[in-house]
């Protein structure tokens, strides 16, 4: 059964996805890539057929497109005959596809929760203050909507439901570790839209813990981790967006999202943000002129897309899972680990971006194939992880596992 | 002879120019200031009458007035009959209100280097670029205009002419020293206008040494002083005004500037000046608005007229001037210490406004009195130094000296 997709948003995982359809364009359908610029999908396009990633031939092609404006994102959805949106544009624009694709009967796929231009770090469940509300119309419209499917939140997700249903009993923490141990070369840039880059770090850093919300303020909690590949890394924990939906999945197990961040990045941002640099809030200059600072701050920084070429080292995300197994304790660490360098060479992306933007199309996929196509909303440890995590082995995504009987493949 | 003022400008420099010429308008005269927001204005004028200032009765008023408009400003000096003009208002104006004063036959008086908006840190003399190409038509039109007549420049340089009138028969070199041993308690803040505070620093430092321009970067050299009263302290060569004319005056000497930089406040600069958000040069936001990133800066930063009411210790501004007397090789250190706190009791501001705010207002009595009336374009160093300093003894802005035979007031 092939399914017409439709990409929104042309940034660095944009890209990514692109590649992947195109890998892939034998199991989905026409491919179509909408954004507001739309010379930047057409980049895509091109770079898609130097590569010659289209497995058979077929449609692929550039939109431009408000994906602010529901009404137009659903004109296009109809004009293409798109049945699946990957959306990985700005967060900004989640519900005003989702909405589209609650109109048409397109199925959804995004990578980020839904964000408010106006509001930095919402309070928990963030899913509930957007996404959640709409389920109940998903369910109504048949609509699959799968949220937040890329590797974090996504990958991680699916991560922590293997291990509560194959290696625990009962789970008792989930921590999931995000480490980029890569070099750009560059003074200071973000690894994605430094705008969505910032946001999640200027606020509250939510955890769930003892069975409730905890609160603690970014780089104060700091750990060490010791990880495969990567080594000893320095992260510190981090408001995500997963942490807001595996609580709610798995209410009696500690949730908490860490990141890596060197002293470097940790200064510039606290510069940054003492300045009140990294405000979504709006100033007015001397002359007058209205200004929202963060945005200045996206403006001079590198485009993350930009920093692929030469990019070198690897990504290890993963999930630290800890609970019990016949009566005994057990941790169990599911992860992956990504090279900056083979995703450039593949699809013409940095690592961070590829990490992203492969499993949405994994999950497009698998809505084609119908095992993931549940016609509702669902976050992705809702959804069984084998198929998910067997295609993502065969994508360029393998997972890993390691615990008391050593670090090996996962297989499915 | 009374002579009326008109003040351009309604930051912290002004409100102690404000101050100043009220204290002293028994020899001055009516006393006007215009500013592009006029409450501002308002403000000052309102400060002057509540701390009682205005030395006998008379005219002190407001004004709603673009400087950049040259038009504009030859109106406003008829229409309050003002015969000096005391330029404070930002550095960009200056060429504007230089011309009006030409026009009107006003004395004009700034304290520093005319900028344009569009360039950061001009081929030296950079004097040469705007102001000495209109000397020719202020001697012609009888006009006096008296350059960089603040603390640096401005007493500094007439330090420096001292120095080489009355201390030394030879002058080998010129180093002026500028340390803020204050401290305002907020995470960041500059002590004039932010925009022309970093504009200053993100240039060439350019130094005049072994009778040539040198070409250094920011914060590439840098040296311990030991200094009265604020004690040993690090400074880094920095381009600034003066060193433009006193190269020019002193073509045998060595001239640089050093300006006392803490860690923090180059831990914040180096940031944004490498991110780009220090640039004068517009960057177009995401959503297609042009910004200059350090007006920006600018408009998020505090407010520098709001630092002076917690603003707690000293500043030490002064010369260190090398050559013979005699034969001999000596040195003299020529210098003055202000304290934040009594300069916000006095009039209200901080003591960087306070050090830079006074001297012009000295000017301003010495054309009045004719004793600097010279109906020509001059810097600071081409007028005796006499008069200026004995007023400023005066005036809240006493000079020392410290050389070999000791540390002593000058008195005059």
């Amino acid at each position: 059964m092939k399914r017409n997709v439709l990409i929104i948003g042309a940034g660095g995982v944009a890209q990514v996805v692109a590649h992947k359809a195109a890998q892939n364009n034998d199991l989905l359908g026409d491919i179509h890539i909408a954004s507001r610029t739309v010379a930047k999908a057409e980049a895509i396009i091109e770079s898609v057929h130097e590569k010659g990633a289209m497995k058979t031939d077929g449609v692929l092609r550039a939109h431009a497109l408000d994906a602010m404006d529901s009404a137009a994102v659903a004109a296009l959805i109809r004009e293409t005959g798109s049945q699946i949106v990957i959306n990985v544009g700005s967060a900004f624009v989640n519900m005003t596809v989702l909405e589209a694709c609650i109109e048409t009967g397109a199925a959804y796929i995004d990578t980020a929760i839904h964000e408010d231009p106006a509001k930095i770090c919402e309070t928990p469940p963030w899913y509930g203050n957007y996404e959640w509300k709409r389920r109940d119309r998903c369910r109504e419209a048949g609509v699959t909507a799968i949220l937040g499917a890329g590797f974090d939140p996504g990958v991680v997700n699916a991560y922590a439901r293997l291990a509560a249903d194959e290696y625990l009993d009962t789970v008792e923490s989930i921590d999931i570790v995000d480490i980029n141990a890569g070099s750009h070369g560059k003074y200071f840039a973000t690894n994605f839209d430094p705008e969505i880059n910032f946001r999640e770090f200027t606020g509250t850093v939510y955890s769930w813990q003892n069975g409730g919300w905890r609160s603690n303020r970014m780089f104060e909690v700091g750990k060490e981790w010791d990880l495969p590949v990567v080594g000893k890394q320095k992260a510190y924990m981090t408001g995500h967006d997963e942490v807001h939906s595996l609580a709610a999945n798995y209410p009696d197990a500690d949730v908490r999202f860490w990141m890596g961040f060197g002293d470097h990045y940790i200064n510039v941002f606290t510069v940054l943000k003492n300045l009140g640099l990294l405000s979504e809030q709006p100033v007015t200059t001397a002359e007058g002129q209205e200004v929202v600072p963060l945005k200045v701050v996206k403006a001079v920084l590198p485009d993350p897309a930009s920093l692929a070429p030469n990019y070198t080292g690897k990504t290890c995300i993963g999930d630290f899972v800890k609970g019990t197994r016949d009566g005994q304790p057990r941790e169990v660490f599911i992860y992956n680990v990504a090279d900056h360098k083979e995703a450039y060479e593949e699809v013409g992306s940095q690592g961070i971006s590829y990490t992203a933007g492969v499993p949405p199309v994994a999950a497009a996929m698998l809505i084609a194939s119908g095992e993931w196509d549940v016609g509702t909303m669902v976050n992705v440890e809702e959804l069984p992880p084998q198929p998910f995590l067997g295609l993502l082995n065969r994508m360029g995504l393998p997972s890993r596992i390691k615990d008391q009987d050593g670090d090996r493949p996962l297989e499915f």
